[in-house]
Formats: structure tokens, C-alpha cells, sequence
């Protein structure tokens, strides 16, 4: 690990705890063998604006402490300094008491420009800063304010920049000191196309001056002035052309340092290569202009793509499949589990029935936009209509499966939505090749970047935070993955199950053969899915049955692990090992049995412990399963039958999207119709709404129109 | 202002960020006139396990430091003290050095048992503190562990508890200096009605011992265990008896000191006085029964208590408007504008059009819930279909007009949804009465607690958290509101408009006096609506027009102010002022005019700088119209119409529950239906899906089937 370079910019204020995560930061990099030196402004510590306050109230205090100095002496002990006034001593105090607790040691040091006019005393420099980070003390520089030389001669040398400002002093000592990093932190998130807050203004990930050129044209008057980020990117570039990477990022985001460190997106970084792949949020924009030209196709052109995707799929089965081996061979390389190889398989089966199942979207697709919802008659010259459209840009991430791919591209085409995808890295070889198949059937018909594949899993972070770009985010896969997604995503919608809590209740009148069948296949058939069962309530009749029996044996037999119930703890003298929660979902052969005195109980136990998911009743009490029906608060509710139909296929509803415990736009199992949301279209003849006032000439009808297709 | 003691629990660790926090939050309220102590524990500054590895790391530091202290030497200057130990001295240096960045003096006390055990030194101690107090120097206190005495005299005496602890001395000293406030910093939110995580646990909001008991169980092998939150509890409890309030709260949570001093819901606050209201959680978890009662009943039973509402606002009409008067005269009294006292007022006519409005929404109520939207056959034994349920519970918050609250209730009670309503405080009394006779209307089916009436600002803050208990927020005012409300609730969706920068588009083929009429009705009937106009644009062909001069003319007319957009300056020598943005919504008698090409130049424009709210074309082209409806990408898009026809009443919905932007679930203006989500229903006969499988005996079939109303 190399050394590198922080600058701070204090232009717009650090506060103490920002200075603290500071020094937390690069202590625990420190530890981590990463060699960090600060580069910090002299006077100013707090800010310009906080530190005349400061003063001030220091000033205020001296003045009160000397006046009461000797009866205040005779109360307590005080620590024997005094009270420091603001400034750079006060700094280096604070520092100094900062990594003291870190058990680390700071050096400061002071620096003017003669300092690196001159090659011995360069050499000096260089040797003791490469020295001090080698004895483990982290160099704080300064430029020596006190005693400069006069401003006149503060100009360009050739090959040496001025060392006006902290951050040239800092792109000059990296380049001295041959520096890995150079971290330059401001109070704004890095270079933007456009001064920030002004239209269309885009934070820039990287900035190549081979590419963007090196001049950069600022906003008058804006945050991006000469005193801010030009001085940063002239001091980026002069670092950059020294071998020293470069970042400009806002020192004030949570952890930016340790962040930047390790790899993560965070500012602008600077760099000689143009980057060979699409930036993601230029990836996310192609996807909106996409989605709009796919929107814009008539019905046929779209079921068009999908069924040239699906004869693709055949023809270039071969390729597809010799891809899939690359995979494959890979998995079996690194020890994948045997069921997580077996549904990366692909085969020509697999392909045929894949192939089938896009010609039925393609079917499928000529009735999904444009389906008129809603028509009212306003007045005799208005006439509205709500319609159905796309809901925008999707991102899908998915796991494993690679056929997931052309099937959700079947879906984002049929229902007109531009479509970022992101697979898992198992599959890489296999999704690229059907991505390619899935590009070169849209391009006839719209761009390619319609559908664009995601490549990297921190790509994942800077999208989901893109709602100018993507309207819903569907991740499919672990309950984990969805939580963490939906945690993450800053206002754009993220549709998929929380967990799957799912429940059996038995009744007391109850055909035991069917019990024991559905509890077996809603727990044993799938374990790991979200709709298998986690917790069994059983009607407290049931205790002491042979019923009870069975099926304690069934799940034994079964190697399912049992916990037990509070309720069904009591009843028993020696049982199964205490539930920990009655919400945990085990996503595996274990699971929770519990005992309830009537459907009610049961239904209040669903609704207290569950997730809203998926709960069955099995009973022959017609009545009793029509209670259990009516209350029961889940997106799907069963009667005598197995929780694992939860699914979109098994509902009929064509390829799934995901399954949805949200309560809002799509619930359960979701198809097609989860990704399209409504738009009203009004048709007025100069219509304003004074004329329909009290006082106006027009009135209202709201009559009802019957629906009829869009033509 | 009085001082507070506050104690820090190091037990889990106190990141350097974190005491930085705490020397800012004091700092900045010691500058507002807070006088502040802090209790501190002695040897640990960073938590135990943490201590250690820096201790380690100290150690070695220092053996590298003086192997190689003269080489060291020679190289630079050194800040003259060496490098403290980890522990007391160190953190009190830590403490001074911050504290010395805000101006602040620290004073250092160490105490003993017997200090507090004789009346002499009491008095000292107490007159020392407050003398400190007076000074301006913030007193950090210890136990003074190295000379504590011996552990089997330390019991509680008469009225006075054992320095065991942090909490125990902080509470002593609270007691002793009469502090107006002890928190106690932990590393957990506060006190739970069993312990954190698991089932039922809840964060009390408030403990008082007349109402909770004085003594509290505590899991065992829990935090909440005798290291951690008893003593912190007995601590409290011994405080409050010398009437000190006390708040125990997360001290890692963000500000918690501000917040607490500020008087925001923190943590759990120990009081003597049991509340008269009923706390929020509460009021949450009743709107939940509620909700599931009203879902219960029969919809003649729901219809009924709308009507019963109905007759109640005409039979109260004295008492309510009353109470409306008392607002009036208030809102007089403090100088409320008169657009805003206009929508106060209730009248007789208000009333009727009101009771009119809830006998329509009764009649309408009868099919909302059960609602078929789909049935189909699975196989022979499977039934699967979706009905119309209530989303679950609702927090509507409304702005001023009173007549808000009888609508969204009724609207609620049809939908079957438990609601919390939260009015302005400047409909106080109007609103307390209205809620009151829906109260009085839902007695006879379900419980009053069905809708509850939330009466505090900062009570807001704590329900949009409650994710186990409200589904859909849907605040109803500026979008300043709705947007506070999106940013701070996380997991619940928000139904709400962001921004309604709406766009008239005049097209070159125009009837002239239309195009006058639609943009003056847009942008002046009402400029501070969500639907009024924002952005005009204009064929580039109307330029030096009759219609461009008469447009402008009646603008001004209007007192409009103009701002010109990028494509409007170029053309012109003497030009209004240039826009800020295209995306301002100026909400008042403002508006940004642009020129575009042709009809796919202003649908780019909508496109990049609209908000998707309503947007309309102004043409006599049935096929430029035909375009603009189909590709511009908003919530609503009119031709020849007023923007201002975007809205519920108006589109015929009834009621209006909002104006939603967001892509999902409900777009444009909502009726009822955004009120209903869909729950699954399926009907087996035993089945389970290993009988559907490839070797199966039962077969899918997928057969849709027509639809019918539940019975």
C-alpha cells in the first residue's frame, strides 16, 4: 500500500465532528498499512465565517476568565494549559489529541515556496515526509502563511505550480513524494458537466482529459469559481500528469475517505484512460430515450422484437449454449452448490420452453398499452380517458438463473419500459450472449441501449439513487438482497417481498390425510423459497391426536427442525426446543408450531407474527375457511391447499416480475401488469376551468362512458 | 435556563466522531445559554474491547518512537508534548482541545463516595459546580476510581444511591445541583416494553412510575440487562424523585442532545405525571384493529356510518360552527391571510354541500371492497381470484380547510381503512368537533379509536416510522410538505405530488382566443395550485405574431412576471429577464416562456424539465394533438384544455385523496380506488404443487373465468 494525499478544503466550514470522522478515518487506514498524510490550511480551522464567531467568544471568555481568575482557582484543579485561542496551534492541539487516542503520533509541517525551488531543500522535504509516514507519524503540511514570499513572484515555475492553495500544495507534494492517491475534499460531490443545481448539471464519476479536454469552462458566480473547483481540477491535472490518481470528492459525505479508498464510486475521479464501457447513469439515461422509443412503436413492431428474441434463441442456440459451458465450468471450478449449478444449466429444452414462453408474451403484448381504464364524459365538450402506459425504466436484478434475462426482456418490450439488468457474476458469459441476442432484436425497431447490461455490482449503489432515470428497481433473490435495496433506494420505488413469513392453520374439523399432505409440501417441497411455511398453528383439539402425531413424524421424517410455541410450550412436558421468534423465517427445514384456540386466534396470531405474504387454512368448515378468507390481511390468502402456489406462473399470470408484499400498486404474485402504471387523457374544445365555476356557463355531467380499446 | 447533567455509557464503545458530537451539541447550546455538564466514565475512552487494541497500539508506538527518537528528532519539529496513553488524562486533553475550538473552558472533577456522604462536602461540591456553571466552564465529572473506597461499603444509605456507576453519580449530581434535565446517553434508543428485537417489544415513549410501576422485569442475558438499563432505571427513578426529569436515549443517534434539549420525542422520558393523551403508538396500532374491524362489517354497515356522518353535519350544524368560530376568531386575531381565513370558514351552505358529498360517497361505498378483478380456473380443483381490499391504515395530513376531515373519513370508512388524521393547528376546534361526530357515527359497528385525530406537530416524526402500522401517507398541501414527508419516511410510500411544473404547448396551427384563454385560465385562475401552468411554450412560427404580443399583453395584464428561456433570448433584442431554470415551479403569478421548433422539440422539453404532473397542447392538428397525447410521458396530458382541469373533482372521481406524480399505484388525481390494493384468494381441494410438478398427476389449465361480485 502506497502513500497518499488528503487535502481539506475549509473554504465552507469542516465542523468538529467532521474533522473527527477525519482522523477516525485515517487512523483506521493507518492501522490497515495505508501511509496518509493531511494537508490542511493554516489559520483556519472552523471555517471563515464560524471562526470569526469562535474568536470572538474566545476573546469573551479570556476577558471573564482573567477578571475571575484567582476565586476560580480555588474551587477546583484545572488543567494547568490555557485555554488556546483559535488558530493553527489550537489545530495541531486538536489533532495532535485526535490520533493520540489512536495511539498515533502527528508531525506538522510547515512549507513555502522556496521550499521547492530549490533541489536540495526538495530532496530534504521529500526524504522527511517519506521518513515520518515510515515511523508510522502522520505529516500534517501547512503552507507557512506567516512567512511567505511576496505574491508578486507566486507564479507558475515549468513543471512546478504555485503553491497558492492547499490543494496546489498538495498536487505538488504528491507528485514530490510519488503518491498513490491524491484525495482532494471539498464541500460540493465532485466535478460537474454544469455548474451544480443548474438544469441538465451531472455529477461527473470520471473525468479523462483525453476525452472531456483540459479546459473546463466554469459557471460565473456559482460554487464552481476560480476560488473553488478550477484550482482543484488544475491541481488534479497536474497531479495526474505526475502518475498521482486523483479524487475530487465532498469530504463532508459519511466515510468519503475510507470510501474512496477502498474502491467505491464517490466524487470525481481523474484519469489518463478513457473508459472503455458506457458510465452507468449514461446507461440509465439511454434506457429513458429507449423506453420512450419503445413506447412510441405500434403493437406489432414491439411483439415483432419479442418473437425475433425468441427465434434467436433457437438459431443461435450453439453459441448460447457454448457460452453457458464457460459458465458452467467455471461454477464447478470454484465448488458452486449442486442446485445453484443446476440453475445456471442451460439446454436446448430449457431454450425451447423459453423460446415458447416469449412467443405467448409476444401474444400477450398487443393489449398491455394503450388499454383504455376509464372513460368520462366531463361536460358536453370534455371527454376523458384513462389509459395504460409503461411505468418508465426498470432495473431488475436478478440472481443465478440466466433465463431470467430474455424472459424480463420479453416483459420490459411487451410493456413498453426502457430495462437496465443487472445478473449475478456466475452467470456473466451466459447473460452477455443472450443480452447480445436480446440488442440485436431490437435494433431494427428502437436503439439498443434500450436494454442495457449492468456489468458492475457497485454500479448497483450509483443507480438506485438515479430516480431522474429509473422508476422501479425489481430485485429478485434473497429477502436479504430486496431489504438491502429497498434501505438503500432514495426515492424510487423497489417492488419485491420483504420476507415471506408464511403460515398453515389447521382447523379441528379437518381431513388429517390433507393436513399432513399440504404441511409437507408447503414446508418440505422448496424450503428456501419465500413461500414456504415458517410457522404451523395447529387448533388447540388437535393436541393428543393421532393427527398431532403424524404429523410431528412426517417433519421428522422430513429432517425438518420444530420449535415450539409459548402456547404449545405449556402443554407439554417434554417438547421441542422454544421458539426464538415467531417471526424468524428459517428459509429452510425448520419451523415453528404453535397452538390457537379458534380460526380468530389464528388470524390474530397471522396478523401479529406474520409477513403478509402467504397464509393457508386447511379445514372442511366451509364457513370457518370463509372467515379465515375474509380477515386474514396477506397478499394471498388459501383454502386446503399448499402455501408453495404462491407464484406467478401457478396464478397464470405468464412470466413473473417478482412477488410483491408491498401493499401498494402490486400485491402478491406479479405478471405483466406490475409494470405499467395509467395516464389520463383529456380532450377538451378550449375548455378553462372559470367557465365550470359557480358563475360559469358550463356545468359538469360526469357521465360514464363505456370502454373501448385505443385504436 | 436551567443546567442538565449528562452521563455517557462507554460500555459499547464511543467513537471519537461521536464525543466530538457531543463537544459540538454542548458547545452550541452552551452558546444559546444552556448551562451543561457532562459525566463521564473515567478509564475508558473508547469502549473496552476498543481500548484494548489501542492500548496494544500505544505500546508499540512507543517502543518504535524511542528505538529511533534522535534520528526522528533531527528531522522535523515535533509539537512539544509526547504522546499521551490512552485513559483518563488523554481524554480529558481530548476533551479540552475540542472544547477550546468553540472558545470553551473545561474543568476537570473527580468524585468520591464520601464526598456525597457529609453535608460540608456536598455543599462544596454543589456550590463548586455551580460556580463553574456560572463561569461559562464546562464541569466534566469521574469517579475517581483510583481512591474509591473499598467495595463492601458501597450500599445505597437514606435517600441517597451508591456512586457504583455513571448513572448513579450523574443522578446524585443532578439531584444535588437541582439540574432541570439528566440524560442518560446509551447505546440503546431507550426503555422497551420487553427486551429489544424481541416479538411485541416496543420503545416507550414515556415511563411514569405511578402509571408503569416502579419496578421493571428485565430479560435475562438481554442488554436490557443489571449492567445496562436497570441501573440506568433506578438511576432515573431516584433523579425524578427530586423532581430532575430524565431522558434515557441513544447517544449514537444523530444530534440527540439538541433534540432532547429541543423537547423532540427522543428516547423514553421519565416523568411523575401520567399523559391524558393517548400516545402515538398507540393511536397507530388502534387505527390497525380499527381498519381490520371496518373491513369486517357488511357494506350496508360501512354505508351506514357514512350516512349516520351525513346527518350528524346537518343536526350539529350550531355546535360546529361554534367551534369553527372559535378558529375564525383566532386566525383573525393572529393576522391570517384571507385566503387562508376563507378556507377556514364553515357556513350552513359548506355543511349541506358536505352531507350532499357523504351520501354520494355512501352509495358509491357498496363496491369498493371484494371487488372480483379476476378469476381463473387453475386446474380442476383450483379457484384463484383477486378482489378489492382496504390498503390498510392511513395517515392523511391536511392543511387548514376543516371540511378535509368528514370527506377523507368517509372516504376511509368506504374504502375500509383505519385512518390518523392530522389537521392544522389553526382548525383546531373545528376539527376536534368534526372528528368527534365521526367518532360518534362509527361507535355502533367499530371502535372510536378507527380513526384517530393526531394533535401533535412532532408526532408526525415519530408515525412515519411506524412501518408495522400505517401503510400510505398521503399528506395534502405544499410541496414542500409532501417532499419533507417523502425524505423522512422510510419503507412507508408516500402518495403525493413533488412538483407540478405543468406546461401549456401552442402549437403554430391555433385558434388564436383559445390559446389566450387556455394559458390565462392555466397560469392566473389559481398560480398557487399544483396544476396551474409554469412553463408557456411556443411554436418557433408565432414569434412577432399578433397572438405572441397578445399573449404577453395579457400576462402582464395579469400581472404575470416573464421570464425568458434560453431559445426565446436568442431571438430577441430587449427580452424579459432570462430564466433561473426551466424547472421552477414559481407557484404564484410567475412563468418561464420558451420557443420551440415543433411539437417533438416541446415533448423533449416536457420531458427534460417537466415534473410528469399536466401537460397540454393547444391545436387545431388532430394529428400534432394525437402525437402530443401519445408521447408526452405525464400523469396527464390534455389537448385544448386548461391544465387546471387536473384534478378529482373535476376528472369526476369524487372526493379526492391527492394528486399523485409518482409512477406507481395511483397516478394524477386519486379517488377512492387509491385506497384499495388486491389480496389473492384460492380455493383448493388438498392440493400441493409436487402434484403439478413434470411427474405429477394434475395438470394446470389456466382458464380465465368471467367475472363476478362477491357475495
Amino acid at each position: 500500500m502506497g502513500s497518499a494525499v488528503i487535502t481539506r478544503e475549509d473554504e465552507c466550514g469542516l465542523a468538529l465532528g467532521r474533522l473527527a470522522s477525519i482522523v477516525e478515518q485515517v487512523s483506521e487506514l493507518h492501522s490497515k498499512g495505508h501511509q496518509i498524510m493531511l494537508v490542511t490550511s493554516g489559520a483556519v480551522a472552523f471555517g471563515k465565517q464560524k471562526l470569526r464567531q469562535e474568536v470572538a467568544m474566545s476573546m469573551s471568555m479570556r476577558q471573564t476568565l482573567s477578571s475571575r481568575d484567582t476565586q476560580f482557582r480555588t474551587n477546583q484543579r484545572l488543567p494547568p494549559r490555557a485555554c488556546a485561542a483559535a488558530g493553527q496551534s489550537g489545530l495541531m492541539a486538536l489533532y495532535e489529541a485526535m490520533f493520540t487516542q489512536y495511539g498515533l503520533r502527528t508531525a506538522q509541517i510547515l512549507v513555502t515556496k522556496p521550499d521547492f525551488q530549490n533541489d536540495e531543500s526538495r530532496n530534504n522535504m521529500r526524504s522527511t515526509l517519506l521518513e515520518l509516514l515510515n515511523l508510522n507519524i502522520i505529516p500534517i503540511i501547512n503552507a507557512n502563511d506567516a512567512v511567505a514570499p511576496p505574491p508578486e513572484q507566486d507564479l507558475d515555475l515549468h513543471g512546478v505550480i504555485s503553491v497558492k492553495d492547499n490543494d496546489s500544495l498538495a498536487a505538488r507534494i504528491a507528485g514530490e513524494i510519488n503518491a498513490d492517491l491524491l484525495m482532494l475534499l471539498s464541500d460540493v460531490d465532485g466535478l460537474y458537466t454544469s455548474p451544480p443545481g443548474t438544469d441538465g448539471s451531472r455529477l461527473m464519476h470520471t473525468y479523462s482529459p483525453n476525452s472531456n479536454g483540459r479546459s473546463l469552462i466554469f459557471g460565473e458566480g456559482s460554487r464552481v469559481g476560480t476560488g473553488g473547483m478550477e484550482s482543484k481540477v488544475k491541481a488534479a491535472l497536474f497531479a495526474l500528469e505526475r502518475d498521482v490518481s486523483v479524487v475530487i470528492a465532498n469530504g463532508f459525505a459519511n466515510l468519503a475517505i475510507k470510501n474512496i479508498i477502498s474502491g467505491k464510486k464517490v466524487g470525481t475521479f481523474f484519469t489518463e484512460h478513457t473508459e472503455s464501457t458506457t458510465p452507468v447513469e449514461q446507461q440509465a439515461s439511454n434506457a429513458r430515450e429507449g423506453g420512450r422509443a419503445l413506447q412510441k412503436l405500434a403493437p406489432f413492431q414491439r411483439a415483432a422484437i419479442i418473437e425475433k428474441l425468441a427465434s434467436l434463441l433457437l438459431d443461435r442456440q450453439a453459441e448460447i449454449l457454448a457460452a453457458n459451458k464457460l459458465d458452467l465450468d467455471e461454477a464447478r471450478r470454484s465448488g458452486l452448490a449442486a442446485p445453484l449449478i443446476s440453475r445456471l444449466v442451460l439446454s436446448e429444452h430449457k431454450l425451447k420452453i423459453l423460446a415458447d414462453g416469449l412467443q405467448q408474451i409476444a401474444k400477450d403484448s398487443y393489449n398491455n398499452l394503450g388499454r383504455v381504464l376509464r372513460r368520462t364524459k366531463l361536460s358536453e365538450d370534455i371527454n376523458l380517458q384513462q389509459i395504460s402506459v409503461p411505468i418508465g425504466v426498470l432495473l431488475v436484478i436478478f440472481e443465478s438463473r440466466p433465463d431470467c434475462l430474455p424472459q424480463v426482456a420479453a416483459l420490459a418490450i411487451s410493456s413498453g419500459n426502457g430495462l437496465l439488468l443487472k445478473g449475478g457474476k456466475e452467470a456473466y458469459h451466459s447473460n452477455k450472449i443472450l443480452h447480445g441476442l436480446v440488442q440485436e432484436a431490437m435494433e431494427p425497431h428502437v436503439p439498443r441501449t434500450t436494454i442495457e447490461l449492468v456489468s458492475k455490482r457497485e454500479d448497483i449503489g450509483d443507480l438506485i439513487q438515479m430516480d431522474q432515470y429509473i422508476d422501479l428497481i425489481i430485485p429478485r433473490g434473497s429477502s436479504d438482497l430486496v431489504k438491502s435495496i429497498q434501505e438503500q433506494s432514495k426515492g424510487i420505488p423497489v417492488l419485491g417481498h420483504s420476507e415471506g413469513v408464511c403460515h398453515v392453520y389447521i382447523d379441528r374439523e379437518v381431513n388429517p390425510e390433507m393436513a399432513i399432505k399440504i404441511v409437507r409440501d408447503s414446508k418440505c417441497d422448496y424450503p428456501a423459497a419465500c413461500n414456504a411455511m415458517e410457522t404451523l398453528l395447529l387448533h388447540k383439539t388437535l393436541l393428543n391426536t393421532t393427527l398431532f402425531d403424524n404429523i410431528i413424524e412426517m417433519l421428522k421424517a422430513n429432517d425438518v427442525v420444530i420449535h415450539a410455541g409459548p402456547k404449545l410450550l405449556e402443554h407439554m412436558k417434554f417438547g421441542p426446543p422454544p421458539s426464538k421468534s415467531m417471526k424468524t423465517e428459517y428459509s429452510g427445514l425448520e419451523c415453528n408450531i404453535d397452538i390457537v384456540n379458534d380460526v380468530d386466534e389464528a388470524i390474530a396470531h397471522i396478523h401479529q407474527f406474520g409477513s403478509s405474504h402467504t397464509d393457508s387454512i386447511v379445514t372442511e368448515n366451509e364457513q370457518t375457511a370463509a372467515q379465515f378468507l375474509k380477515n386474514v390481511d396477506s397478499a394471498c390468502v388459501f383454502h386446503n391447499a399448499s402455501t408453495r402456489f404462491s407464484d406467478g406462473f401457478r396464478f397464470g399470470l405468464g412470466a413473473e416480475v417478482g412477488i410483491s408484499t408491498a401493499r401498494i400498486h402490486a400485491r402478491g404474485p406479479v405478471g405483466v401488469q406490475g409494470l405499467l402504471t395509467t395516464k389520463w387523457i383529456l380532450q377538451g374544445n378550449g375548455d378553462v376551468v372559470t367557465d365550470y365555476s359557480q358563475d360559469g356557463e358550463k356545468v359538469f355531467c360526469h357521465e360514464s362512458l363505456p370502454l373501448q380499446t385505443e385504436s
